[in-house]
């Protein structure tokens, strides 16, 4: 294979990633609308539509074992083509994580609306933001957007802690609410997990484009 | 590199990589005990310990990506890097789970004892062994201890589901014991959620000797 036909499979596994990004962050939107509008058939649809997540990532293995295998690729493309390895397993557990929160919201529409949704909207939007920048940022090789993901997992953190504080107390006061409010709770950590994915990702790049190590230690603080 | 000396340095990957596995595996094991012995002293141990777990993985990447890039390997080698690879992201994350236990040990200690802990020791010993079996059968390439790895996994799912249910009855007839039967219920997940790992390092020995592709489909049955 010439230099130019590996860039070429180089561009296509770049654009294969970001659908598999777009796809996994559609799943968590629409599971987290469903959540929210309380459409236990859209639960039902992102149960269902993990398959395709499984198959994108299956063919995205596929390619880079390929590129690495025929290309003997030097180090930078070396970096590149394991990072989209790395980054191809995140993007699935961010799919599975949409599934497990159609799954925890089934459980909660099964039952009267609770009450407002607390900050778990926020925490989606904000989880979905930091998956799609952190694939911009490893498509655009642009370790700025990446920090900035990674500065905001931060907040979804204290999202998680603040949801499960009010959570807990209203628990205590009414345990009526108790079986809601626990499946709430299990979401809002499905959301932490997914932005815990996306700041994976965000290493990864960093790594990839400053080629140190950033993971553990980044802004002297620990995860 | 002579191929004489690219065996010693798969060999030094793979013992670093059994070192990785059995200093989580303790970690797990610790953050357990302390739970079960109700000793405050050894969640502290599991947290601060969290860094040398880090360390060893920045350490095996370096591995991997060194190997990759200075020895163009065959296609059975890439196979076997690129699983060390992937093995090592999965070990990493089994650790930040035992971190997770001792924080959630650490909240459960600071009341008094609520009963027995349910299957929650049970589902530890389960998690435990598989991370050991699943590293035995990367490392000694056999693809039936794998796929008895694979097997366990659905009783860890069914015990995580059986203290769930018997913790929410405990947490409805005695709103005393919500925030223990809540923190009881995150640790469990935990365990699941390093079964899972597990079970992701088993399908990569499978993929690794067979060549094909497991994930997502083997036994015919969706996870």
């Amino acid at each position: 294979m010439e230099r130019h036909h590996f860039e070429d499979e180089l561009q296509t596994l770049k654009n294969r990633l970001l659908t598999m990004g777009a796809l996994v962050e559609d799943r968590v939107h629409q599971a987290v609308t469903a959540l929210v509008e309380r459409r236990l058939e859209v639960c039902d649809t992102v149960i269902a539509g993990d398959r395709e997540v499984n198959d994108l990532q299956i063919e995205l293995d596929d390619r880079c074992l390929k590129l690495l295998a025929l290309q003997q690729p030097m180090a930078s493309d070396l970096r590149l083509i394991t990072a989209a390895m790395k980054i191809n397993a995140d993007l699935e557990r961010i799919g599975d994580q949409a599934v497990n929160i159609a799954q925890n919201a089934l459980r909660i529409l099964r039952q009267p609306p609770l009450r407002p949704l607390l900050d778990i909207p926020r925490m989606a939007d904000l989880a979905e933001a930091m998956t799609r920048d952190s694939l911009d940022a490893f498509v655009r090789k642009d370790p700025l957007l990446a920090r900035a993901v990674l500065a905001r997992d931060d907040e979804v953190d204290g999202l998680k802690d603040q949801v499960f504080r009010v959570l807990l107390t209203h628990m205590m006061a009414d345990p009526g609410t108790i079986e809601r409010a626990l499946s709430l709770i299990l979401v809002s950590r499905n959301l932490e997990r997914i932005a815990d994915h996306a700041t994976n990702i965000a290493e990864d790049v960093i790594f990839l484009v400053e080629a140190r190590e950033v993971r553990h230690h980044y802004e002297a603080q620990d995860r």
